[in-house]
């Protein structure tokens, strides 16, 4: 495998999972106060517009790297939705 | 345009700008504990990873894209860093 892809699979790969640690500490603590709501509508309208272009251009590693970000973006911003309502 | 660059670009914009209205409240609050550091730590490592991705391939939307990301998202790193000093 080229340099090249290396560094944009590892580049996806970090970007992907990097809401997994937020996404355990939200649902752990319940508490998104700190967390920004129009960051997570903006973030994850613009996620699934991905998952879109994804499948508009048939390429399996955007669709399956923006859909794990999708569920775990999504997790977060349910949180920040009760929350507000709440 | 096509339908299918205007939904790239979309998708690109909104995942940029999204940690735009994170970055003010974090400056505002100056209180990260909600913010995860391994994500931020992550993040902002997979987009300076991206960025390296877009010189290697001389792909300047991703170069763009991803400076402006890494800036947000380094803003809110450092307000962890400093929150977990203190």
């Amino acid at each position: 495998m080229e340099l090249n892809s290396i560094l944009g699979n590892f580049a996806a790969f970090l970007t992907t999972v990097s809401f997994l640690p937020q996404a355990i500490k939200t649902i752990k603590s319940k508490n998104t106060k700190q967390l920004s709501l129009p960051m997570y509508l903006m973030f994850v309208s613009g996620v699934f517009l991905w998952i879109c272009y994804g499948i508009m251009n048939n390429q399996m590693p955007i669709i399956i790297g923006n859909i794990i970000t999708f569920i775990l973006a999504g997790i977060i911003l349910a949180y920040k939705l009760k929350d507000v309502k709440s």
